[in-house]
């Protein structure tokens, strides 16, 4: 019992799992120290994960060991990933397809003002912070802003215990659907500057099959999976009590979340899905035979691996980038952008329906806006990137803001709409 | 929440991670299948875990996909990793520091005999199957065969509930001492070989600087885990109740685990002495104000973790390898070495104890042999491998023979020496 690592990391003593066992133990210890001061300050407990990222990210300017160096290994994204898959699948499980569809259309509404106010804000912001840029660099800004990130927001509204409120569907139905939409403005907006940068034409039909895998897989998530769901669970008392439901609920989760991947989407949204489809009652006689209901199962895994998500996404913040007076400027323009740009999906509100919750709770971005800018840094116009430092650093910035923002806003929001309902009644 | 993945994996739609969960759905209803249909048969669950990975892995002879390019993924080992560290950990909570102690002359006696026979046995073959080699080579075949791997052995005496019978105490504590043992026999055989291609002197003082690394480790841990463990367990008090005691047991376990990796052990040696120090009583006034205990907590995890460790070893072995005879006689000889040669542990258990529960728990060689192996596939000497093509594949059969022979024979052995007990009662 040698060294079971060596053969993957070369012949050193250091390799790299070991390292990333110590990187998780601080992790852990940083989500629960965190998470414990938020809720102390009645804060929300994902504010206290993110800041203990932020530190541990931004240790080495404290004379700290650089852990940022682990950022960059696949086996930290797969497992903050895993959280994230296992956060979603979880508010999907208490949502069910029904109660989605039946926000469905408003949801739709709200994503598409959520998608359309904070593009021409951001495209505004670069017209007055970069006037001499061409109007594509615009556009690409704008779309940075354009798609939410569900994840925080799905988190305080399952901490809340408010995942059935009304609001709540609106947000999380709407923030599916502006992924599909952020998804074709990005590959819109993506097509023109290729085609500017090459002289080609940009095809209509990649954009219409962009659409039509997301509305594919969303459709036949929701249709196959309710068809086969039940049955699974039945075949699979075959197997001998014993973990069996739990496996196959985690088993059809990752599936599922791969299946979005293949036609485009994030895996989140596939774990979603697959958690609107499943539902407690389809364990229901696996849970006679005495196994845990999926919750307690899937409860000590998601309360190891979603804190790792967020801390991860703390750490992903370099605090040095904005150290110039110029880039917290165009950092702090896009914020407000990003932020008051996402309000109009509170105006969509239905009657009884917090408008604040739903504009605030559409606000965080998340690594959403953090890939868009580093496909933007990729991408080349006239023998320059298209989304220069100054603007990665302004993204970095955004992202951040929106998503220590987001929490405790939140949090305040859900109680004022939860004492205004009481007052009524 | 558009493509969280992208920003690492490039601009492709099929990036690494969602394959990863893909694979890790497979994994994970192939485990639970695997191990439903070994236990129908009366034979271990580990044993249907290794064998679904087996297939698993070798699906592409069957004309299926080739997921064994998952395989050098640092997440996918990372998280097989965690599982081996959660199992080890687990089995050292079920044990405590001072039973193990008390087995302690017993264990190096029965670690010693159990390294230097497989040795001698492997030199054997290495004079009797390729006589025109240096000898230095048929050393380096012995040593491969020197340190068991604990991992399958805890797995089954776990299951089996005998975890602190006498025999498991002397089993578990052999393998963590033979570590050490095999260690040095490592840094012996691969200094003398170096010294002879290079011509170099091999220094004393390296190997010494190896033991004594880690000696301190076992006994810091032991002696520094011991006093500082209940300290901060009522420390931890100060945050609110919720997942704590669990938290830090983790954090505790993943940081013992670095450190025995940065002493030059396994990290399974480091999570094994975390769990000695460790016991539920350090955690119980968290239990008392409504914290689940510790095996609660870290049971699902465990329960997600560990099959993860056992499938992606079966699926390790590449059964096409095996198509050669010479490379079968080969192989099938080194595993009678292997297999014999720990059988004299068996014989040096004290009375009243089953030696044959002893002799067959020394027996996996799990990925250490494997590891072994990588690193003379590297080590040169006359312008050859000292480990070539066909000694790897014979290296890897002996590996996964000795794995997969383990569960039921340790099972079986463990129902007669209970058997016994109860007559001679």
């Amino acid at each position: 019992m040698l060294h079971p690592l060596l053969l993957a990391a070369g012949e050193g003593g250091h390799d790299a799992v070991p390292l990333l066992l110590a990187v998780l133990a601080l992790v852990i210890a940083g989500a629960k120290v965190g998470a414990a001061v938020a809720a102390r300050l009645g804060l929300p407990g994902v504010l206290g994960e993110l800041l203990a990222g932020l530190l541990l990210g931004n240790l080495v300017l404290l004379g700290g060991p650089d852990l940022r160096v682990v950022m960059d290994s696949g086996a930290l994204l797969l497992l903050a990933e895993l959280g994230a898959v296992l956060l979603l699948f979880k508010v999907g499980l208490e949502s069910s397809a029904s109660e989605m569809m039946a926000v469905g259309g408003r949801a739709t509404l709200v994503a598409a003002a959520g998608v359309v106010t904070p593009m021409a804000l951001g495209f505004g912001v670069g017209e007055l912070m970069r006037p001499d840029d061409p109007w594509m660099l615009h556009a690409f800004l704008g779309s940075m802003l354009a798609a939410t990130s569900v994840g925080i927001t799905a988190r305080v509204l399952a901490d809340a215990g408010a995942v059935q409120t009304p609001a709540a569907r609106i947000v999380l139905g709407a923030a599916v659907i502006d992924d599909v939409m952020g998804l074709v403005v990005l590959a819109v907006v993506a097509g023109i500057i290729n085609a500017a940068a090459t002289g080609a034409a940009l095809a209509a039909g990649t954009i219409v099959w962009i659409v039509v895998k997301a509305v594919l897989f969303l459709v036949g998530a929701l249709l196959v999976g309710g068809l086969l769901a039940p049955r699974l669970f039945k075949s699979a008392l075959i197997l001998p009590a014993g973990g069996v439901s739990a496996a196959l609920a985690l088993a059809l989760c990752l599936l599922s979340a791969y299946l979005a991947a293949v036609a485009g989407l994030a895996p989140i949204v596939g774990a979603f899905a697959a958690g609107l489809v499943l539902d407690e009652q389809h364990a229901a006689d696996h849970v006679a035979r005495g196994e845990r209901t999926l919750e307690e199962s899937l409860g000590s895994l998601s309360a190891f691996l979603v804190p790792v998500f967020f801390v991860r996404m703390g750490m992903l913040v370099d605090v040095s980038a904005f150290a110039s007076a110029s880039v917290l400027g165009f950092a702090l323009l896009l914020t407000l952008a990003a932020v008051v740009g996402k309000q109009v999906c509170g105006l969509l509100a239905p009657r009884g329906v917090s408008g604040l919750v739903i504009g605030i709770g559409m606000m965080p971005r998340g690594e959403v806006g953090l890939i868009f800018a580093g496909m933007g840094a990729k991408l080349m116009l006239d023998g320059r990137p298209v989304v220069d430092a100054g603007t990665y650093a302004a993204a970095v910035f955004m992202v951040m803001a929106t998503s220590i923002v987001t929490p405790p806003l939140l949090q305040w929001a859900l109680r004022r709409s939860e004492r205004r309902r009481l007052e009524a009644a």
